[in-house]
């Protein structure tokens, strides 16, 4: 691949987000060279909306459609900003495009790094990954209420699963996990209480399974999960769940491991009908906006995600013994953003 | 009150139930005097369905309704027992109590307590209650599917959530923070993706917070709070949260203050139309049945909640006492569950 440009839509931001999305950017450079990069960025976020009343418009996103993948920072405004109504451009920006270029897998690796602090007194090894539905559940978006702002008012949120979607998923996570060490995928979900949803993911985990005869299965109720995650995460290879579950159990698979701050992911289209899109799980946090204080090695990860799943492997798998050994070598003396980013490029 | 005689209906239920129950039963006798304790044993749970078929018959129900309260074990069927449909009993026992009689609060303490032992490296002091919803939300049984078993399934599952269900745990929560010391309370929820649910309860946590000027209130994503829950547990007072994040979120709560062997719980009718129902978070853990293996410290603490909700303070105070000097004198030397039970009796 390497004689060929790879063509990028870059999305930094609000927040942090175009602090650690430039330090990605650099180390995925010195990764593959400069020159086998094209990069077209796209002002989307809270500045876009105040300006322009704008979040992502239609002409915007068949442009970003054009690119072979999106590298993303981060969206949100601050809580206490009151001109931008809380949630709209995570929605109409994040989510929008997951949903509009069918992310059906988001893939979220959890590795306890080697000099990354865990809060658990006994971690032990860590390395799991979690395939999180990202098309379907309740994140679709059909809700409503009625007698709103009234005391007789009723909101209501529908999860919506399909045999289709769910089955991509679950292969998708079988297939990985066929490539691991340990062979072992786990179902998340609470089919005790959601019969109908849990009995769809119950049923295709056990139809693909047995496609997949090399890769044993197991099934936990989510909130047990809870616990197991913080007691014996070790016991963990390959977790597949469901849009909702899967962003409750990655927030606590990042703190596990470390934090929020090493956390990558991928959102992949795993049809090739649309760009995938790479992004830390963190979020935009303004309050450290502009102050070099943000840790970009999530960024940087997610770089790696994309030159992996891009068709790099050789360089994604030198931006990880980077970041490995960067980790390793981490003192107690506070870094800028651009000074780990340098570091991390500089040892590609 | 201790004049009074306190009418029980007992639902030791499967597993470990009847072994724990029996002990928490134990010590509640000797906090207000065996005199003062009627109890009635309804066998509910796996055998009964097995032999009959029925798992809560509405006569069955009429008669519970009868009591003051409920002291509950667990119900729930080994994972691997195919001749029981897997969550039948929880659904058409557990939760058919939960919302046969309004169970408005699920009542949920964390306490780190003295001897036990957090998985986290700096737990802190942890001391904070859950307010579960518990008659809304997911678990009310709205779903469907269609095309079911082929490849074009459907499968919907529809969260309700009502102005009246909602207030009426709000405002439990605020009543209860303004008796503590830090009058905090945290509302857990995911507004930026489920819009109407999440707008409804921030509608109401601001309302009925306006309703109390001397205690101070937050938002957090139910993700987010995942992270706080394990590098800042302090960080909590009282969460009000829905059914389903409650589920998870005090099930992680139970692990960072020492597992579930500790979690208690009270399932409130705060109208007074219908008996309390207490029970310990934990399942029927149908692996050490039988065994004696079982810590019987949640359901004791269980019996604690039961006493101090049904108007013997005094007593639930001096079982409180009991067993924190029994978990703070644990040693290394393993105790049979009744053991554990005769201990804390003992020192009531
Ligand atoms: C920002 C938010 C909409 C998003 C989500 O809920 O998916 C985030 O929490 C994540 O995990 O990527
Ligand atoms: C057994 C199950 C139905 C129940 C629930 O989901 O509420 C349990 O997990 C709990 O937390 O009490």
């Amino acid at each position: 691949m390497s004689n060929n440009v790879l063509d990028l839509a870059l999305i930094p931001g609000d927040g942090i987000g175009p602090e650690v999305t430039a330090e990605a950017l650099k180390v995925l450079k010195a990764a593959i060279g400069a020159d086998h990069v094209k990069t077209t960025e796209y002002g989307l976020g809270a500045e876009h909306w105040l300006s322009t009343g704008e979040t992502l418009p239609d002409e915007t996103l068949a442009a970003i459609r054009q690119h072979q993948a999106i590298l993303f920072g981060a969206v949100g405004a601050a809580p206490n900003d009151t001109r931008i109504p809380s949630g709209l451009l995570e929605r109409e920006i994040l989510l929008k495009l997951r949903f509009a270029f069918d992310h059906a897998v988001n893939f979220r690796p959890s590795v306890l790094y080697p000099g990354a602090t865990s809060p658990l007194a006994n971690p032990g090894d860590i390395d799991f990954v979690v395939f999180r539905e990202g098309t379907e559940g309740l994140y679709v978006g059909n809700g409503g209420s009625m007698r709103a702002g009234t005391e007789y008012e009723v909101a209501n949120e529908t999860s919506v699963n399909t045999a289709y979607g769910v089955k991509r998923v679950v292969r998708a996570a079988f297939e990985y996990a066929q490539q691991r060490q340990r062979k072992h995928v786990t179902l998340l979900h609470k089919h005790n209480v959601l019969v109908h949803a849990g009995h769809l993911w119950n049923r295709i985990v056990a139809e693909v399974g047995e496609e997949f005869p090399d890769v044993t299965h197991d099934y936990l109720h989510v909130d047990a999960a809870m616990i197991f995650m913080t007691t014996d995460p070790n016991r963990f290879d390959v977790i597949v769940t469901d849009n909702m579950f899967g962003d409750i159990v990655t927030d606590l698979a990042a703190a596990v491991t470390g934090g929020i701050g090493l956390a990558a992911s991928g959102n992949l289209n795993i049809t090739g009908t649309a760009p995938s899109m790479y992004e830390p799980v963190h979020g935009s946090a303004p309050d450290i906006a502009g102050t070099q204080q943000a840790d970009p090695t999530a960024a940087i990860l997610s770089a790696a995600i994309l030159l992996e799943q891009e068709g790099y492997a050789e360089a994604a798998q030198k931006v990880h013994t980077a970041v490995w050994d960067d980790l390793a070598a981490r003192g107690a003396t506070a870094r800028t953003t651009s000074q780990v980013g340098d570091a991390i490029a500089a040892q590609v």
